[in-house]
């Protein structure tokens, strides 16, 4: 199956199957759903050899392609990542279930009573590159929140991804639950990206993920909404009453715990009262801990930092570089941010309340931080178990996406025969 | 100004006065806010004889132009219409503020404490019709939610709404908050509509208020997100356990109150084993009240019965017609509310909590009631003071949108120096 015509017929089918199945799933029992996330989770370990092997030929054809050691890491499956996804599956089927919770309920004068109870908010999209793992875990996401999903994995994935689906399947089966509830998308042809994003009436949502030319990809040929973050330009400001315990603490956390990150902090501001003080401390323990300072004018005399360019004010390094600038007070850092964020995850390091209020207020960006860690952006370090992805538009999700995030809700009003005057 | 591109140059200009507007008012107290409306509603009131005289402008424009009665009553506004508006506004003006709400908080064994706190959405732009008032309604819910708002009022309205959003103005200048806050398009010109529809980063959401045509139109055209029904085909069924005297009630109600509302019933289905009894009893109250009705074949025997085709199904008279059709239980009751619907307002008469229960479950409707009139589809009887449309999309806001349905939110995380192992 090549010719695009081929490939819009299969989409076409794929979506008008999905709606069906998000049809069914929105009476399933929240038993059955759970029954079904069981179920697969057991059956991804029982069927372990099989996706290791599946993932050694994945790996074999990604090897001859030449891909890059980073992107071997995040394909590669062996038992303990395959012991992970079965256990975030398992996470998920033991979470409270969404659907149908009354989210508020109220009386009004005239008789009726109004609930606000959460609904499956229907087809989402899942479009991702090289991480088999997100077929389970947006699998059993989508699942949890009632809906029915259509995974679109990385052709590099595509045989590791196929044995995880047949998994999945396996616990919709087992709960007789329709197997159109979690489709992977049968081919490695890129034409599939394409139709599921105009794929309106079909596709409630689409979620990317990957990295920033797919998820700009996705962001502007989308016809349908989409849950996303473009980049992770994540910014910490060490305010004058910084404590200086904390801040070397949580900086050195926030760059490099892990720089390859969406929440990795990328952008340092320092109060000019404290360069000397706090901020020399934090710069050397960066440069201790081998991360690249590129730092503005005031602070080139901390011995081993490079100058910086205008680009490094908004740039996503996603490696062990950080920019550097000091700032005259609140108001600058929060400028700065404004200007060159992402709204995706920001901290400031102060003992000041005040100082912490007015950061958190007067920044939109979707996770605001106050002595605390920007690598806690995360979905299961928000305790929702799982993310699908972290969003950073203002409309329905925002920040982790988990499967709350993935409803949508009704009013339920009843009356003793009331009418409207 | 006529010309594409000044109108062109104009819109720029003012989503760039908006976003700026936005991030301040993003920072304005509650308490701001609300002086500014209250003066807003005061001052609608001190210059009712100026809003008078340029509706009658208005007026005789309209009927220089020949609109139809109908649309002549929507444009019209006197002293009560205006004491009505400022009611409205100062409701408002009194409501709980949303902004800065916290929806949750938790702890997390990590050592940080999350809060979910709600912010502005940004700016807003209302295309309306004929009907002046909802220049002071959308002004007033936006400035609520901390939002920027475009009104783009219908041309016939031009002069009323002119007075009106100088009103507003009045309330923001009192209040020390930007003017910027509430802009009305200063043109008749319809091309206003189409940048405002193409305004992706100035525009954060669009709400159409008006007929099928203008909301099909944005639907069709926006490249920006948008909270808008497109009809409201709205059913009552009448379970074989419905009250009789309830029946009654309500579908009068429903039907005949206003039937130029989105909530009025637009069909009828009644449960084949109550036809005889229940349903002949409704049908002949509602042809006594001078609704015509289009039946199916098998309620012919009813005597001043229409024969009902099959473009009936699924119609929105939004007049004194309704279609009637006799089912053979719940299950086709759903089945035809799911086919022939349109997700916004649907309705169960029955004292059987099974069958209401499941009606609420398997149908995707915004608002689905029992035993109480679809008529109470609507912001001020949900209790939300007012509404700025009513949305049957599953995306954001759904059913009445009111102040909080304008709002998004953020994470606020704090720790004491935390870190993410």
């Amino acid at each position: 199956m090549t010719a695009e015509t081929d490939i819009h017929q299969m989409m076409q089918k794929i979506g008008r199957d999905a709606r069906s199945a998000a049809q069914a799933l929105s009476c399933a029992s929240a038993e059955r759903r759970s029954h079904a996330l069981e179920v697969a989770a057991r059956t991804l370990w029982e069927r372990r050899a099989e996706i290791v092997e599946a993932n050694e030929r994945d790996m074999a054809l990604a090897r001859e392609k030449g891909l890059a050691a980073a992107m071997l890491d995040r394909l590669m499956l062996d038992e303990t990542r395959i012991a992970a996804m079965r256990d975030g599956v398992l996470a998920i089927a033991r979470q409270a279930d969404p659907v149908g919770q009354v989210m508020a309920e109220w009386d009004r004068p005239s008789g009726i009573h109004i609930r606000r109870v959460r609904t499956p908010l229907g087809v989402i999209g899942v479009i991702y590159e090289s991480r088999p793992n997100v077929t389970a875990d947006a699998g059993a996401l989508c699942l949890r929140a009632g809906n029915a999903v259509i995974l679109r994995g990385g052709s590099e994935s595509f045989e590791s991804s196929g044995v995880i689906a047949d998994c999945l399947a396996a616990g919709l089966a087992a709960a007789d639950l329709p197997q159109a509830s979690i489709q992977r998308v049968p081919t490695r042809e890129r034409a599939a990206v394409g139709e599921m994003l105009s794929m309106t009436g079909m596709i409630d949502v689409i979620v990317p993920r990957g990295g920033k030319s797919l998820v700009a990809l996705v962001e502007r040929e989308a016809r349908v909404p989409v849950f996303a973050h473009l980049e992770g330009i994540v910014h910490v400001y060490l305010d004058r009453e910084a404590d200086p315990e904390k801040a070397l603490r949580v900086v050195l956390n926030a760059k490099t715990r892990r720089t390859g990150i969406c929440g990795a902090a990328e952008c340092l501001l320092i109060h000019e009262d404290i360069v000397d003080t706090v901020g020399q401390g934090v710069m050397r323990a960066l440069l201790d801990a081998g991360v690249e300072l590129r730092v503005d004018e005031s602070l080139r005399k901390i011995e081993g930092t490079q100058p910086a360019q205008e680009d490094d004010w908004g740039r996503e390094y996603l490696d062990a570089k950080m920019a550097v600038r000091s700032v005259s007070g609140l108001d600058a850092a929060i400028a700065h941010v404004r200007r060159y964020g992402s709204q995706h995850t920001d901290c400031i390091i102060t003992e000041d309340q005040a100082a912490a209020d007015r950061f958190g207020a007067e920044l939109d960006s979707a996770i605001v931080m106050h002595n605390a860690s920007t690598q806690f952006a995360d979905g299961a370090e928000f305790g929702m178990g799982a993310e699908i992805g972290i969003a950073t538009g203002k409309m329905h999700a925002r920040g982790p996406v988990g499967a709350e995030q993935l409803t949508s809700f009704k009013y339920l009003v009843s009356g003793d025969g009331a009418i409207r005057s």
